[in-house]
């Protein structure tokens, strides 16, 4: 198809369209003409991918672009597949250097294969974020936290395992990692409400 | 203390402190004389609360002043507080009209209260998002993801109900419920190292 009929199927504007191919988000059409090129369903897929990384997900242009790499140039083994994903997404929360008390949690925890994730700084910071706004985060909660994401991980980590190809695997747990936040952060809420209505009663 | 020494002791500069003072989100000090006001620690405490928000939470101006109005007047029971809270806080994606398969999968979790939730029109589209970026997410993976999301839930529950009155289990709520979403996020990202290379293996 060419350009203003990938724009009608995609809902994509055409000057938003031209955007993402100068910026690489978008991979050129087969040229068919000196200004004509033509684009098929992998475009339309393509563009599915960055509306949802960057309306849904929150991306900037800078990680859009870096999760497109990842994606066309996937690593062969699956326990490779997370370390790129991790890597090319921006971390939650800027992170500062680890603390002691962080890097405590990973040891009683038995996470030690996160000991030197650049996320423990993520960790550090978010929890000094939580405190300095007033709410209490001993570290029995912070213990029981990461339980609880142990389990959400488990999800993360079988629908990854179910990929028929490592590309494949690499595109769920990118684009999964970002694009579950939301969900997980609804159901907490939701789940709130349920547990809140058990232990304080109507 | 005067203004310029609030902005001091606060780190956050003069001109954003008029800025907060004129929309309502910090306020006023104590009138000393026709053009000056006396701040003290609640200022201080204010302050730390709005920067957490805007900053970490990534919360607008309108929903931060939404949570100092829920803050400034609590309600009564702590039966109440989780809906004014979920209701002070923009929903983590645009909602849309419920679909008929979240509100089955809130039948068959038991969570018959969160049936008439607005949260329940953001979970289905944070669904729909997740399904349209190619993320394969069959029910079973939502209702696991829903128990762990149960666990998360009991933690902030009990974290409220250790809160030593309404309003500071109010701003427990509210703030932790903004503020703990990144926590999870990373967490969540670390567990997923740690599950992988467990199930995927080295």
């Amino acid at each position: 198809m060419r350009i203003s009929e990938l724009a009608e199927a995609s809902g994509v504007s055409l000057p938003t369209l031209k955007y993402y191919l100068r910026e690489g988000l978008l991979m050129p059409g087969v040229a068919t003409a000196r200004t004509r090129a033509e684009y098929d369903e992998a475009h339309l897929e393509r563009l599915r991918l960055v509306r949802a990384l960057v309306e849904s997900g929150g991306l900037g242009i800078a990680a859009v672009r870096a999760v497109i790499a990842a994606l066309d140039d996937p690593p062969a083994s699956p326990h490779e597949l997370l370390g790129v994903a991790h890597h090319a997404l921006p971390p939650p929360v800027e992170p500062v250097a680890p603390s002691a008390e962080v890097v405590g949690w990973m040891r009683e925890l038995g996470w030690e294969s996160c000991l030197h994730s650049p996320l423990l700084g993520a960790l550090t910071r978010a929890v000094a974020d939580v405190r300095a706004a007033g709410v209490p985060l001993p570290d029995t909660a912070v213990r029981a936290y990461a339980d609880a994401a142990l389990r959400l991980a488990a999800v993360d980590v079988a629908i990854a395992a179910r990929a028929p190809s490592p590309a494949a695997a690499l595109h769920t747990v990118v684009v999964g990692t970002v694009m579950i936040d939301p969900l997980v952060a609804i159901l907490r809420r939701l789940a709130q409400e349920v547990e809140s209505s058990r232990v304080l009663g109507a």
